[in-house]
């Protein structure tokens, strides 16, 4: 099974989680999968080509503010909530109270 | 005296807010002002040239993140923290707790 890199809790940076919520797929990702917990990410409706959606997870992996898992050939995100709310608290208040864009 | 725009309260976007925040010469500003109340624009010890500083503080003030006053010829710069905190409840905690990076 391929293995996806993901920083550490402590290498987590609020620069780079604000860079890749300033994007409104990005910041759109990261609502669903707080509301709605993990899903794969084929289920994501975005309007962009594959590598734009690779890029996009991508992004939301790398500065930890998602996990992504393989099962099979299938990828799976999960928001990380746990380590979110503890290098940033409050920030998941923000991502829950903007819900409605 | 010269008057800079502001967005309304009901014009801010997180998207836009995260944008300012990603960069750490601007996350420092606004924590600064979080800190310490308004402050003379001057009074950022910033190693930029003069027109990479205006720009920092242009691209917080168009988003909405910080109300620059003039007074004489001296720029003055606050938080929006009641602007914030009403239309991004958990945005100020997030500053309040990265004050040490």
């Amino acid at each position: 099974m391929r293995e996806a890199a993901h920083p550490t809790p402590a290498d987590l940076r609020i620069v780079s989680v604000f860079h890749a919520l300033s994007d409104p797929a990005r910041l759109g990702i990261a609502q669903r999968l707080l509301a709605e917990g993990e899903l794969a990410c084929s289920s994501f409706d975005l309007p962009y080509a594959k590598a734009t959606r690779s890029h996009h997870f991508r992004v939301l992996r790398e500065c930890g503010v998602i996990r992504i898992r393989w099962e099979g050939k299938y990828q799976y995100a999960a928001l990380r909530r746990t380590d979110l709310e503890h290098r940033f608290p409050g920030l998941l208040d923000v991502l829950l109270n903007q819900l409605d864009g």
